[in-house]
C-alpha cells in the first residue's frame, strides 16, 4: 500500500463548519475491513419520508454495490432511509459473492436501524478483486447504530478516506420563503491505494424537502457541470457513486427552486474541485475555460481532450507555457475547430489567434504565470456559442511514484 | 530541449540491412533548420510513373505540409515523384505563413529534380508554432539532388529523427511470378523534442507496380491493424504522415496479390512496433491482444483503453501484475463487456476469469511474468468473434521528465 504521509499542497486550509441537517444523524466507527486504527465504516440513517436520489458510474465493469444501488433508486420513498459505506475494499470484480456480501450488509443494516432493505444504500472502495470481509461490519452495526448523532459527518467524512490526503466536506445555507434550508456534502477521492482505481464517493443531505423524480432530475443535471467535468487521469472507477437525500425536515419544499438549485450547484462544485486538488501527485489545479464551440457538448469535449492530454499536464508541471500542446488537444478531439479562428489564453494572457502565436505574446509573461498553482487554460473556437469548463490537475512524478513505484 | 543521450532498452540490435528498391534515390544533408552537427533534411526522388498513395493525421489542427499532400493524393502518376522532409520544426500552427513555406520548399525541389509541384510530397516535424526558416532547406536542394543515391536509404532514415533513439527501417523481399520484388520503409516516432508532440512520419517504397486507387485502399486498410493500433501517451500529432510509392521498376505489378499485401503489412507493423519501442521513457514493451468482443470495433475500443490507461501502464512500469485496472479499462471503454464471461491472461497466465480472480492464480506467477521486457495482455470478453490487437509500452518516470522536467 503506497504511504501517503503528506497532504496535497492544493488542499483547503481545513473541513469546513458544517451545518447540522435535520433528519440525518451519521455514525463512523473501526471495522478493520483492511485499515487498522483508523475508522473505515460511515452509516447514515435518514428521517421518513427521505427524497433519494443517485447517480453512478457508468463502467460495465461496476460494483457490486452500484448495481445494487441502481436497482433501488426509484423504489419506495416514505419509510426511512440508510447508508452504509466501508473503506478499504472495493467489492469490484468479486463474482457472485459481491452480491453476497451487499445482501450480508443491507439485511445487518436494516435490523440494526430498523430500515427496509430495499431503501439501504451501501458503498465499498478500496482494493479491488478481494471478497469483503462482510462479517466484520455486520459485527459492528449494532455500534453504529447507537452512536448515530446529527453532528457527527466530519467522523463520516474521514471514514471513507482511502489514500485522500484530506477529508472532503462543503455546505451552503439559504433561506426559501423565509425558512432556513441547509446543504451538506462529503466526499472521498482520488487518493489511490494499489491496487485500486481513483474511487469516488459523494454523499449530499438536504433538510429540505423534495419530489422524489424532480429530485433525481436535478441531480442528474447538475452532475453534467460539476462531478462530469472533472478528471485526473482519464481513468473512471467501478465504484464511482453520488447520492443525494432531502429529509424534510425544515418543513419546506425545495423542489423547483432556483436559489436551492444554485447553493446545490455550488456545494456540488466546491466537493468536485476538491477531488481534484487532492488528485495523485497534484501541484497545480488548472480550470479549462472553452468558449465559441459548434455547441456545449463540443466545447465539453475539447475541454477533457485538454484536460486529459499527458503532454498538456505534464507541460503545466515542468511550467511551461506550451500551447502548441493545446493546439493538438483540440486538434486531436474530434469536435469542430478552425486552426485560424482559434485563440487561446494562458491566464489573461493572449498567447495564441489566427492561427499563430500572438505578435504581442512574450514567451517571459506565460512562464511566469505557469509558476502560479491556480492556472487558467481559456480556449476560444471563434465558432459559435458552446461553452464548457472543466478542471484538472497536473501529471508529475508523483503520480507515477504512486502508481508505479509501489507493488500492491 | 531535452537531452536524450541514451537508446531506447527497447530498441532492436541495429538498422537492417535493407535491399535497394529499383526507381527510388535518396539524399540527406544538414540545412541547419534547428539542429547542428547533424543531417536534418531528406529528398527521395521516384522513377516517372510511380504510384503515391498515403494517410495522414485526422487531426483538425493538422499543420500545412499534410494539408499539402492531402490536396495533391489522388492527382497525376504519370511523372516522376519526390519527397522532401525536414525535422527541428513542424511547421504547424504558424497561420497562413506555413503555406507559404511549402510553396517555397514545393517550388524548390521541382527545380533542382525536374519533378512536377504537383508530384512534390513534404513533411516537416520538429518545433510548432514558429516559422520555417525555409530558406534554409531551399539553399540545400541542388546540393541534395546531386547526391542522390538508391543506397542512402539509411541516412534518409537518419536525417529525419527528432529526438527518436535509434533509427527506424523494415524490408521484404518476396516473388511474384518468380521475379524479386522489394519492400523498404522508414519511420520517426514517438521521441519529444520539446515543445513538439510525438510525431510520426513513415516513408514506404517498392519497385513493384500498383495501381494507384488500389495502392491507396490497401495503404488505408493495412494502417487500420498496424499504426492505428499503436499508442504511447494518447495524445495525436499534428504531422503524421505516412506514404507508399511503387516504382514499378521490378516490371511486376502486385495489384491485388495477396503475398505482397502480407509481406507490406509485416514491414508496417515492424515499424508501428517500432515506433512503440522508441515511445518516450518506455522499459517495456506491450502487446494487448483482445479476443471475444461483439466485433473488431469493439475489440479495438477495448484495446486501446486498456493501452492508453495511464494506471494499467503504470503498473506495467511498476510490474505490477494488477489486473484490476485492466478490469477498470474494459469497464470504461464504452464498448460492450459483461463482468462475468471476462478472462484475462498475463502471457500464458490465466489471471481472471467468471467475473472473479482465476482459483488456480498465483500472484507471484504473474509478478515474475512482469519482470520481462516484453509483455502479453490478453482479454477474452466472451461475447462474440471480435477481434484486435494493440501495442503500446509502460508510463515511466523518464516519461514525466522528458515532457515536464525540460523547458521549450
Amino acid at each position: 500500500m503506497a504511504k501517503i504521509d503528506h497532504v496535497s499542497p492544493l488542499a483547503p486550509a481545513g473541513f469546513p463548519q458544517m451545518p447540522r441537517i435535520g433528519g440525518v444523524r451519521f455514525a463512523a466507527g473501526a471495522a478493520g475491513v483492511r485499515y487498522q486504527g483508523r475508522d473505515d465504516v460511515m452509516l447514515a440513517v435518514m428521517r421518513p419520508g427521505t427524497a433519494v436520489a443517485g447517480v453512478f458510474t457508468r463502467s460495465a465493469t461496476r460494483s457490486a454495490p452500484v448495481l445494487d444501488c441502481q436497482a433501488k433508486l426509484g423504489g419506495a420513498s416514505d419509510g426511512p432511509a440508510a447508508i452504509l459505506v466501508n473503506s478499504g475494499n472495493s467489492n469490484a470484480f468479486t463474482g457472485h459473492y459481491g452480491q453476497t456480501s451487499v445482501a450480508a450488509v443491507t439485511a445487518a443494516v436494516a435490523k440494526a436501524t430498523g430500515v427496509a432493505p430495499g431503501r439501504v444504500f451501501t458503498a465499498s472502495t478500496g482494493v479491488i478483486g478481494e471478497p469483503l470481509p462482510h462479517e466484520r461490519i455486520t459485527a459492528k452495526l449494532d455500534d453504529l447504530a447507537g452512536t448515530l448523532s446529527d453532528a457527527a459527518i466530519e467522523p463520516a467524512a474521514r471514514a471513507i478516506m482511502t489514500t485522500d490526503t484530506f477529508a472532503k466536506g462543503a455546505c451552503a445555507t439559504l433561506e426559501i420563503d423565509g425558512t432556513p434550508v441547509n446543504i451538506a456534502g462529503i466526499a472521498k477521492g482520488s487518493g489511490m491505494i494499489a491496487p485500486d482505481m481513483a474511487t469516488m464517493l459523494v454523499y449530499i443531505f438536504t433538510d429540505a424537502g423534495f419530489d422524489q423524480g424532480a429530485l433525481q432530475t436535478l441531480l442528474s443535471k447538475l452532475t453534467g457541470t460539476t462531478f462530469n467535468c472533472i478528471t485526473v487521469d482519464s481513468d473512471t472507477s467501478t465504484s464511482d457513486s453520488l447520492i443525494l437525500c432531502a429529509t424534510g425536515a425544515a418543513g419546506v419544499d425545495a423542489t423547483g427552486n432556483a436559489a436551492f438549485e444554485s447553493a446545490l450547484h455550488g456545494v456540488m462544485l466546491d466537493l468536485a474541485q476538491q477531488v481534484v486538488r487532492d488528485g495523485e501527485g497534484a501541484t497545480k489545479f488548472v480550470e479549462v475555460r472553452v468558449t465559441g464551440a459548434a455547441n456545449d457538448a463540443d466545447a465539453k469535449t475539447h475541454g477533457l481532450s485538454i484536460a486529459n492530454s499527458p503532454l498538456v499536464k505534464t507541460a503545466i508541471a515542468g511550467e511551461d507555457p506550451n500551447w502548441g500542446r493545446v493546439v493538438m488537444a483540440i486538434g486531436k478531439s474530434g469536435a469542430a475547430a478552425d486552426r485560424d479562428l482559434l485563440s487561446i489564453r494562458f491566464g489573461e494572457i493572449l498567447v495564441a489567434e489566427k492561427g499563430w502565436v500572438s505578435p504581442h505574446y512574450r514567451e517571459a509573461d506565460a512562464a511566469a504565470y505557469m509558476k502560479g498553482q491556480d492556472l487558467v487554460i481559456a480556449v476560444d473556437l471563434g465558432l459559435a456559442d458552446g461553452r464548457a469548463t472543466v478542471w484538472t490537475c497536473d501529471l508529475t512524478h508523483g503520480y507515477i511514484s504512486i502508481n508505479a513505484d509501489y507493488r500492491s
